[in-house]
């Protein structure tokens, strides 16, 4: 990468974390419709790039129905989380069944591979769905959802950006360079410590969802600590399977939706299970 | 086939069959753990078989993982199939975790095709336990669930027999030749119509569980007259993807565990749908 194009990048950068930033931060607070239509979106865009890499590797997913039943679970999540076992069962059944009709080439490498972009993108993004409304499901106090996803989402930009700088000033010895040639150790510890910082400053203002205490806190910031930054490393080693660099170019220097959003696709499952099981 | 090979096929079936229907019905009867290690087993083997396709086509599915999985999977159906979503969330997040360290050629496709044979036998086949425990469940009449099962496993193997019988005899029109050259529409009808018999015999015997009525039990024949063929479609589609006739050698003239369960991959979850949502 020159020097220019890395400038370039960074005011982009910039601008998009200007504006996203409070736009996401609003949407969060909002709730309801707005966000999961937010999430939808995400979960939408991250699944049509997911199926173009698949594409790129010679595969052909069948995108309308893994979109299709992207949506389908979105909406879901939103309304009827209650349902969601169940309408996995529905999807699985009427995915199989209509691809008996398609007739595709290669149909059980095309189907798994269908398959694995609805359970990556919309399956995984549901949770934060469910975890800002989980006050609402509950008959909770309402901002509490907002307050635990704001949580989420703070720690993992922390995290990230605390990464990317102490990676660039200190980070000498690489994680994995095959898979992700610009993570350091370095980097990953001080994300880590990011993550630990921002929840620790969130208890300490009083921003803080009221049914969890400072150790619960402690636990998601690790949790996004270290699982958001797997979740770079899981896009990464399917970009590294295909050979490309950016996921797209949608969000020029951040790359594509996926880029921007792997670290939500991992963290908030730990999370969702850390409260199901410890709460 | 020539005409030896198709009369030892004769034989062995009637083996496997005389001794085969009535220890299922029994474990059926029995309930509990009995039956779900058999469902357990099932589910193992058929997926072991999956892989082995799976890997005849040149994939390299992760098939430790994928047993672990389902195992895991069987385990929580049985136990506390309360759990078995967030389990679903927890298996994807561990699974792409691993992956990651296991540094596969084709990580993507892989991944991919090990979930798909977790969510084809594990998954599928976890609805035939919790249909058998459903009355534990809500502390209803436990030979309930034993009479549901054994309604499902009854119709599905009258619904195959008549529709191969009556497809060998009367059979012309193919329904799909290119995925399953056995498969006639005469065959297909007088299969659905034999399901439809069965429950109706059942009702009149009294031999029902108490929560059905007939129409209910009518919704389950049609379901497995419909669905159970599909299922034999659904694993056609994918034996013909790989090139071969059966799907292993284990069960002689049966074909492998695959070609024998197919039926009972697909109805069960309809069986399962409708009774959540109708009744």
């Amino acid at each position: 990468m020159n020097k220019k194009k890395g400038l370039t990048n960074f005011t982009s950068r910039m601008i998009i974390n200007v504006l996203g930033i409070p736009a996401i931060l609003l949407l969060i607070h909002a709730g309801g419709p707005s966000f999961a239509v937010f999430i939808g979106l995400v979960a939408v865009l991250g699944q049509i790039e997911f199926y173009n890499l698949m594409q790129m590797k010679g595969f052909q997913p069948w995108s309308i129905g893994g979109l299709g039943a992207g949506i389908v679970w979105i909406m879901i999540s939103y309304y009827s989380p209650m349902l969601l076992y169940p309408m996995m069962m529905l999807i699985f059944l009427l995915f199989l069944a209509i691809v008996l009709f398609k007739k595709i080439e290669n149909t059980t490498v095309n189907t798994a591979v269908t398959f694995l972009g609805f359970l990556y993108l919309p399956f995984m993004l549901s949770i934060l769905i469910m975890l800002r409304e989980l006050p609402r499901q509950f008959n909770g106090y309402y901002p509490d959802g907002s307050k635990l996803v704001m949580l989420i989402f703070a720690s993992i930009w922390i995290c990230d950006s605390l990464a990317y700088v102490f990676g660039k000033w200190l980070g000498k010895t690489k994680i994995a360079p095959d898979i992700s040639p610009g993570k350091t150790w370095a980097g990953c510890i001080a994300g880590l410590i990011g993550a630990i910082i921002t929840v620790t400053i969130f208890y300490h203002l009083g921003w803080k969802p009221e049914f969890l205490n400072y150790r619960d806190m402690l636990v998601i910031g690790v949790i996004a600590g270290i699982f958001g930054q797997a979740g770079d490393f899981i896009e990464s080693a399917f970009k590294r399977d295909v050979g490309v660099k950016d996921s797209s170019s949608l969000l020029m220097g951040h790359g594509g939706i996926l880029d921007r959003f792997d670290s939500f696709l991992f963290a908030p499952g730990f999370v969702y299970l850390y409260l199901l099981f410890f709460m």
